[in-house]
């Protein structure tokens, strides 16, 4: 059966808190610069009590990914998981007014909607601080099996990996995308998720995934290497298509012995890194769901992603489709 | 008593859902281009839908004025109103980490925290739409007659004048300021809102404000006159000192027969209108705390306006004091 969507998401739902701290911050607050640390609640508390003022703006890395395709024109939607909170209100809002379909019910009860707290520092970088809250449990009844089957493309995040429902809730998605004959990807996510989950996804990736995105950092961590080019043939062993972004010096798409470099987009001025790599991926898949090659994919990837890391918040600010 | 305490602002406590939007958007959903507009959880819920993806900041006319204040390193404080659900966290966090004093009770049942929902428009104007919330329920019983009486100056919104228990609080701080020997401040927010309450005003005006902030459409719509210079003379009448702002054409502080023009501020770009009224009285209430003349305070009042709509959303990005 043709597909009837393009992709769609699964990842934890989460509104993101921003503000912009110098580096002491960082350093006073024992955070982990550049990376995505799980945060429990007292903890969430106690740092945003030591946050200067922020903005809220929806996040999610496999929901800020459909928000760029929709708005690159593909047709993307998303399955995560958030309470009936205003959060998750303002969650469900900016996903659906992207263009996203989202139709998982907010839960009635339990832990309150995701938040990541996350401190920019003036050199762009971000520093996630994530408490899952309900997000973390979503569950394989969550997976709308039709909906996974209509998508040419089944997206899955990383982060999903750290909660065994969660995870299930992954393995069943792609489990009916396979079946389906669609394609199924993976983004990495983060260099310390891959440490936790390194086993396990050595074999999701040759067994499962047909698609995996990932940057410098997670990829090396990986193959417990520091060498990319080492890095870029053992994960040609092992999927189909890698898109490996490398942040300013662009990206390296992989199949088999290929290796198509692609330069970053030119930006005026980086603000925020949150949501690079998301973004990367919209324009990639967006591409890959038009039949563009390789090449434009990871060129359109650089686009999306120039957008994204000009301002504050991982969604974009203007229509993608205008500037592809 | 020498005051312990530079500003205490008075106000609806809110949260801000900020998009951007075409002009169509503003003609399509009959809104009120440029003016505030109040709206029940209806409309709110509605209009809500049909915005577009945005963000959400904390705000508040009196708010966003004492956060200022904070930033330019007077000692500010606020009295509102906001319940004990997800948005008044943020809202209460904001102000707090902004170095505002803030202290009120949030409200364990009742209606949640305002929001208001903004549209921004090409143009930079920026039109609200306000779900009150619990911050209308602000009663006598919130005011903290001490903290009043510590502070050089009572600033309150005009914007509360639209519920009784409000209104009732309203009344009560400016009483015990006067008591003190304090300075009460009045802005009158909104011409729309201006027109409800004109009678009630000019007298409130004539008999306890010894400061006003007005922009033009607003003492205009006071005096129900198109000619700026009669109400300028008109209010001298009422009010000891008058500041009065004209968008791109800076302002005009009126103290009895005299009349100090001040030129706005460069700015670069005007981004995002929302909270150019609030910064500008940041700004003159600094120079007024300090001891500075009226022109000086005018011309602070420019700068920490030119701050505010260079950006979106109605906090300060910077430290103002390094502006000044």
């Amino acid at each position: 059966m043709e597909p009837t969507l393009d992709v769609v998401g699964v990842g934890n739902a989460i509104v993101d808190v921003i503000s912009t701290v110098d580096d002491d911050f960082i350093t006073a607050h024992s955070l982990n610069k550049g990376a995505m640390t799980l945060i429990d609640a007292d903890r969430a508390t106690s740092l945003y009590a030591a946050m200067p003022p922020g903005i809220e703006a929806s996040g999610g890395s496999a929901a800020n990914t459909m928000a760029g395709l929709a708005s690159l024109g593909s047709r993307s939607a998303y399955l995560g998981k958030v309470r009936d909170d205003q959060l998750g209100e303002v969650f469900i809002h900016d996903l659906r007014a992207a263009g996203v379909g989202f139709d998982v019910d907010a839960g009635a009860d339990g832990p309150p909607t995701a938040r990541c707290l996350i401190q920019v520092t003036p050199d762009a970088e971000r520093t996630m601080n994530t408490f899952l809250g309900i997000s973390a449990f979503l569950s394989p009844n969550d997976i709308d099996d039709s909906l996974v089957a209509s998508a040419a493309i089944t997206y899955c995040e990383g982060y999903l990996w750290d909660m065994d429902i969660a995870k299930e809730a992954i393995r069943g998605a792609m489990a009916v995308a396979a079946e389906a004959g669609r394609t199924v990807s993976l983004t990495l996510s983060d260099s310390f998720c891959v440490d936790r989950h390194r086993d396990e996804w050595l074999e999701l990736l040759a067994d499962k995934v047909d698609l995996v995105f990932a940057n410098e950092a997670e990829i090396c961590a990986l193959f417990e290497t520091e060498d990319f080019d080492s890095a870029a043939d053992q994960i040609a062993q092992l999927v189909e298509v890698s898109a490996l972004t490398r942040s300013a010096a662009g990206s390296v798409v992989v199949r088999g012995d290929e290796r198509i470099v692609v330069a970053a987009a030119a930006v005026d001025a980086v603000v925020d890194a949150t949501g690079a790599g998301d973004l990367y991926a919209s324009g990639f898949l967006h591409g890959l769901a038009n039949g563009a090659d390789l090449a434009r994919c990871a060129e359109l990837g650089g686009i999306a992603a120039g957008e994204i890391i000009s301002h504050i918040g991982a969604r974009p600010h203007v229509g993608l489709a205008s500037l592809v």
